[in-house]
């Protein structure tokens, strides 16, 4: 098997790598942030957008699109890339991600550690059986259900470049032996899915599986060796990675390194991590590609990213004391939101009145503010210095304004 | 005086005239349509974006920005042209409009001649008085007063091209005594706006007055020449022009007629007018701008625009027999929805799901639309074919196609 991945360049210093992920719908320049265009749009943006901020592929969801519109549906509009007029790479999710989280408070609580909000939803897990999950839809409470083989079928029908095997997502407050039966099943789907795409499958669809196995580390790197050397094109690394960022980075960590043994050329995802210092450290790990709701997600409450790694990067625009403020999110920041010449004093009257212009603007900077992170990120690898990048971008330097101003 | 508008030609036919308006921020080419700005935003849309559709102007609104964030602070960054990023020339409205359509219904309600809806709002008016209006502000409560003299201070601060008089909104269901008693006190208070404009305006600030009168053809003909024979640099036509589009084109006929005598070259806004029928009617009346809220508002309720007088040019998107639909929204469109290829079955997705791009593509659809509409227009009276060219819109020709093309 040829690898989809063409390692570039390889850090000395770390387990980092540089390189070029291959798809049928073109390249991926890596390591690469994925924006998420969740149900078939990045929010707020227009494809042309998220291109013009460096951006080579994004991230649609099985689950979502499978309730609606549908992947029949987007099937006889040619596939999501037509449907959503983006001609360029998309990795799809798997929907287990999404119908797990319906079971166990949201997943995302889960995965960050924290007690199942409770919120109310009307979409509800009804069974989990070896078979598949069924489930209330959240759109209109009819009972659907999805196996692995359905997963793969809205993905093959979906046409994205890069699928997800679909994988039970195992909750952090799940026990160990809970863990280690759903990580198992979760291996049995893997080769199910494995089976449906060999038979079914588009032929130029890559496939990817997930590693689970909860924050237990026999459990990690078994599941990492199993899914790493399976026929799949690359490797996702998925679930609870713990309740702080340490442990995150070491559970993550564990995959990376039997990974450089047991598959060093398939390229490797890591789901649902986006903070600017999860980035450099997943980078530093051997990550070749993220996905994250984070800068998006913000961005429409106000959160702008900023080069403050003392207040997680971030500034909260909506604040009082930037009523008058004159000054842009960020000084000498090429995104089209700084670049005109928004001031945060702007951006909070439009924040605060919920104009979809302020959602638009501080997303177009978030996003563009990880992308120059992304590009810092690859080319200090090209070039052997990640470690004094890495470094200064931890301490708060801003990501591209060097390079930029060079 | 010399007028800030320079009429390049008059059609022969009717008295329609195309020129250029000259605004302290540039240039307006008449007849023109301005889109609104209402809270210093063209919702969804960045300045870019409005510019590129072709505009020269937009209209911001004085009571919002007056209730929030406040004109001083707009003036502290430098006015409203700094604050939004919109280096062209901007027109305020007065908040007559606004203030008195929290006493009616809404005042959109009355000039459509529908009976008020009684919504819930907090805003109210407390007291209509010679001195001014106060009234409790929608935003928090607050007990608010706004005399002509605020307006046109609210309106300095701001810093807009064309500023508009206060005045009083007659309702359409007011009674003709209660309307002839209206519009004298409407004509007072335009004494006070240009005397107070006089004393403390900014000297580059185009002042308009605004004719009243409602649908009596006395009152209103000797409004527009109190307000036509005044030192105002252009006249506004407000209020309730009557319950039919029939009677709307006689009663703005009837002030456009009595302007070709008393001020034939002062600039003339209709105000609050934007249906495509309505624009090609106005142009032929002598009117050489517009504002009206339809095209964007329209838009993010999922209708656009199309060339289609037998369903009031417009097409629902929402619809379910949209579902699978991969036509634009107009075919050979040139806007960027139509252009890029999103399908009326993704815009129907997005809409429905209530994302933001979706209402972001249908505005920038609509106000293409409304832009093409317009040089379509400009270009006829320019060329001597006003006649064969209205006819041909209104008849269900696209705007701007035909030229495209050519």
């Amino acid at each position: 098997m040829i690898s989809a991945l063409a390692i570039l360049s390889r850090d000395p210093g770390s387990q980092a790598r540089a390189g070029v992920l291959r798809t049928a719908h073109g390249e991926v320049r890596t390591p690469a942030f994925v924006p998420l265009a969740t149900k078939a749009t990045v929010k707020g943006l227009e494809p042309r957008d998220v291109a013009g901020l460096g951006y080579d592929m994004v991230l649609g969801n099985t689950f979502h699109l499978f309730l609606e519109p549908g992947h029949e549906r987007i099937a006889r509009f040619g596939g999501l890339h037509r449907f959503m007029r983006w001609d360029g790479p998309i990795i799809t999710d798997s929907g287990g991600f999404q119908v797990f989280s319906m079971g166990h408070g949201t997943v995302a609580d889960e995965i960050k550690g924290r007690a199942p909000q409770g919120a109310d939803r009307s979409g509800a897990i009804l069974e989990i059986a070896e078979e598949g999950v069924r489930f209330k839809s959240y759109i209109n409470g009819d009972e659907r259900f999805m196996a692995p083989e359905t997963s793969m079928e809205v993905q093959a029908a979906l046409g994205s470049d890069l699928a997800l095997v679909f994988d039970e997502c195992t909750p952090f407050h799940a026990t160990r032996d809970y863990t280690a039966r759903s990580t198992e099943r979760t291996h049995r789907w893997l080769r199910r899915c494995l089976d449906w795409h060999a038979e079914h499958g588009p032929p130029e669809q890559l496939v990817f599986g997930i590693v689970q196995g909860g924050v237990h580390d026999d459990l990690r790197r078994e599941s990492t060796e199993i899914v790493g050397t399976s026929e799949v094109d690359g490797v996702a690394i998925g679930g609870s990675l713990g309740e702080t960022k340490a442990q995150m980075h070491e559970v993550a960590g564990w995959s990376t390194q039997v990974l450089d043994e047991v598959a060093p050329d398939k390229p490797r995802h890591l789901l649902g991590i986006g903070e600017v210092d999860d980035l450099i450290r997943g980078v530093e790990l051997g990550i070749d590609h993220f996905d994250c709701a984070m800068p998006t997600r913000i961005a429409r409450h106000g959160m702008a990213l900023v080069p403050d790694p003392e207040r997680r990067w971030r500034v909260d625009l909506t604040g009082a004391r930037f009523k008058d403020s004159d000054e842009p999110i960020l000084d000498g920041c090429p995104c089209p939101c700084c670049a005109a010449g928004f001031s945060r004093g702007y951006l909070r009257y439009l924040l605060k009145a919920r104009e979809l212009t302020g959602m638009r603007l501080v997303t177009l900077h978030n996003l563009a503010f990880v992308s120059r992170l992304m590009t810092d990120l690859r080319e200090a690898i090209l070039q052997g210095t990640l470690r004094e990048v890495a470094a200064a971008l931890r301490t708060g330097a801003a990501p591209g304004l060097s390079r930029s101003a060079a």
